[in-house]
């Protein structure tokens, strides 16, 4: 990320922000800024619409590249300033601004922490599905714009698929609204959509409308080891097959999880030393003899591979616990040693293939890798270990094998991002998976909202 | 309709076929084409996507209109060649390419017939929910172009939620692909539901790949009675805040029943004189016993309300009698009159105002309408009736009437179309719900995949 970043300053095309620019933006949010080395953070950030939208109109009729900064959580680099220029914080955006529990819907603001916001929900009964791991601290701005996933997305879908309309300011100040507060919409282009995922580089959103859904009342969870990697990742589409849809499908290499046990400093079930991964398995509902019935199908699903014993959850703590190791998977592997994350996402019966292949790549590459990820959507994140391989290996050879791990991956139907984002990380393998032709008409779309190009340059195109 | 095509045609901004063109557009897909009035037809459409790449070409670099149609059935007009030039029928296209049952997905091609996909994919057990009134007739391509709803869309979603992959042909003949066959996407911007519900402006869908799911094995339906419609419209709600999802939950006025019987010629329950309205809800799901449990909860929450005695049932032949009833609905009333449809939709809470402006505004414009349709996602059918009315008050007041109904939407967070699309009938009413900001967003978004402006010109933008 550093190499990208510093390569980004030196051909950086924007102008340095003059004085009288600066005291022009100052006035226009009525507070002190403060200066940092990238250009420019607002100390407190802009309060409202409003002064999004006056900061946008002068740093537009300026040419000053905006970076809008949730909270920093993000896995690709989307929110660092490359070519320098106002970073926006939208902390002070962090209202709930209308729960409305007869349409099932809530209007926030997008510096609202993502677990805030759902603890608040669930008071009331109310149920927004999408958890990334970050949601502790990420903000649900910050989720939108890189239409992120998390464990729940296999039964209820990502992000997108819970944004009914979001409140847009574009570079030249205007704000658009882009849909409306229904369920259906037949009613001109899905700009929300397009919004959706697109990484702060087409317009600042400044509230979001999500859909909700009455909140589950009962859950199980299963943990099933399985003496081979290959063969959990099978199991998983054979899940599906047999016709139950689990609320979370996670899978763990040995390594992930045992990682994770020794970070969180406990486990209710022992790790038996001949197992190579894990599947964590949940299913939620209203009716408990339902769950039992499909966790009843899912055991003889999964007598039909070489799982050792299948532990059973269906008490708070145990299923906390449960939940705790995985959600610290990617913090203990951190903590082992420098890694490059890869986002992988292929067609859920594609996922023994992918595996494969990622051992493979690492063996002729010589680099080790933790795989992990909500394998029920077929998104495998790949940690790939720097351990003692030197500068050369790590920044020259190795990209060469996540490039061919990302070859494969689009030759399967699927592609390099499932719910992180490019950023500024993935943009050098968008080749693998756009023809010259989309990437050309992402450039065009980009235009129409930016025509000045100054809504966080040097990311996705 | 009529008016709105003739005017498009005097001011047609496109010159005609010459023969020379013709020529060279019968070389591209070697065989006879049919002439019209409108322009010209082909008689058997192209067979392939190369073919439908060579047309555009041709089009576009002489200008062309090109129309693409599929089974004709949409509501909007949206496949009225209203500039003449060519019709691209995707009769051709009608082959189901690939049931992938491990992955839960299906590539389709446009033309395929809604019905007959569902019906295939159900023998493995698949299901494909999207069920709008015309599926017996309208194309899978006509589905996504429209971004299509019907009654399962309450709970399984609209086209939108299904679709993960497209074909599209360019007006250049470039052809691409607008995601990844994947569950999950964070790479780049959404092309595909930008292209979902385009109703044809951006490019032609050439091949379609379609989420799917496990298909429900049981189903439950009641029918209850309300004296008051604004009382049924206030069920609506209620039942969601219950905790219920239903996956139907659909709303028909008084008329609206009385002509379905009449137009079917047999009911499995009488209709009551003094009852307004009637809603019918469908629980699914895979146990018998969470939706018994489920029907229980229902029939409380019902209580509450001025209900007549609520018809239950559970046997195959009184529950399709329901559904046909409900299907015809529209054939009856196109039986009884000339008429206007409206394909208003809401925030679910907001039903009973919808109803009650709409009776208002008839009573004040001198119209009768006979409301029904997707109550559970706030999406009303409005027919107005032209009765007796004269030519005059047809073309000149009740469009103020529906000026006014739309204006309401609006004002309560919804849009004047929830699954017919805009197409040429509609558009003189998009004023209400886009700002010239976002309607010059469309039209630049518009430029970018066909600068020319030849695909489907006159439709939406």
């Amino acid at each position: 990320m550093t190499d990208a970043n510093q390569s980004a300053r030196k051909s950086n095309p924007f102008q340095p922000i003059s004085t009288a620019v600066l005291e022009e933006l100052k006035a226009a949010v009525g507070e002190t800024f403060l200066l940092t080395e990238d250009g420019m953070l607002s100390e407190h950030g802009p309060a409202d619409t409003a002064q999004v939208s006056a900061l946008m109109r002068i740093c537009n009729s300026h040419r000053i590249p905006v970076t809008v900064r949730g909270a920093g959580s993000g896995l690709a680099g989307g929110a660092l300033p490359v070519y320098g220029g106002l970073v926006i914080s939208m902390k002070r955006f962090d209202k709930i601004l209308k729960i409305d529990r007869k349409n099932f819907q809530v209007t926030v603001e997008p510096g609202v922490i993502t677990e805030i916001l759902q603890n608040t929900l669930r008071e009331q009964g109310l149920f927004y599905p999408p958890d990334p791991a970050s949601r502790g601290w990420s903000f649900i701005g910050g989720n939108v714009s890189t239409n992120a996933g998390g464990p729940k997305a296999v039964k209820y879908g990502v992000v997108k698929d819970h944004v009914l309309n979001l409140e847009v300011v574009l570079p030249s100040g205007e704000v658009i609204w882009t849909g409306s507060n229904t369920l259906k919409n037949s009613t001109g282009y899905n700009f929300t959509q397009l919004i959706v995922g697109s990484e702060g580089t087409l317009g600042v959103v400044t509230k979001i409308v999500l859909k909700l859904q009455p909140h589950p009342t009962q859950n199980l969870i299963l943990l099933a080891p399985f003496r081979s990697a290959e063969s959990a990742c099978a199991a998983v589409a054979a899940i599906f097959e047999a016709g139950v849809t689990p609320s979370g499908l996670e899978f763990m290499e040995r390594n992930a999880i045992d990682w994770a046990v020794r970070y969180v400093g406990e486990t209710p079930v022992p790790i038996n030393e001949e197992d190579e991964a894990h599947l964590l398995i949940e299913v939620d509902g209203f009716h408990l003899e339902s769950l039992m019935a499909d966790c009843e199908t899912i055991s003889r699903v999964l007598e039909r591979f070489d799982t050792g014993e299948i532990f059973f959850a269906d008490d708070e703590t145990t299923k906390a616990s449960l939940w705790k190791l995985r959600r610290n998977v990617a913090h203990a592997v951190k903590r082992n040693s420098v890694y490059k994350e890869e986002d992988t996402v292929v067609p859920r019966g594609e996922l023994p293939a992918l595996l494969r292949k990622v051992k493979d790549v690492g063996a002729r590459y010589g680099f080790e890798s933790v795989c992990y990820g909500h394998a029920g959507d077929g998104n495998l994140h790949v940690n790939i270990l720097r351990g003692s391989l030197s500068e050369q290996t790590w920044n020259e050879e190795v990209p060469k094998g996540i490039r061919e791990i990302f070859t494969f991956v689009k030759s399967v139907g699927g592609t390099i991002s499932g719910e992180h984002g490019i950023g500024l990380v993935q943009r050098q393998y968008l080749d693998i998976v756009f023809t010259p032709t989309e990437m050309e008409l992402m450039r065009s779309i980009k235009s129409v909202f930016d025509p000045n190009g100054i809504l966080n340059p040097g990311k996705i195109v």
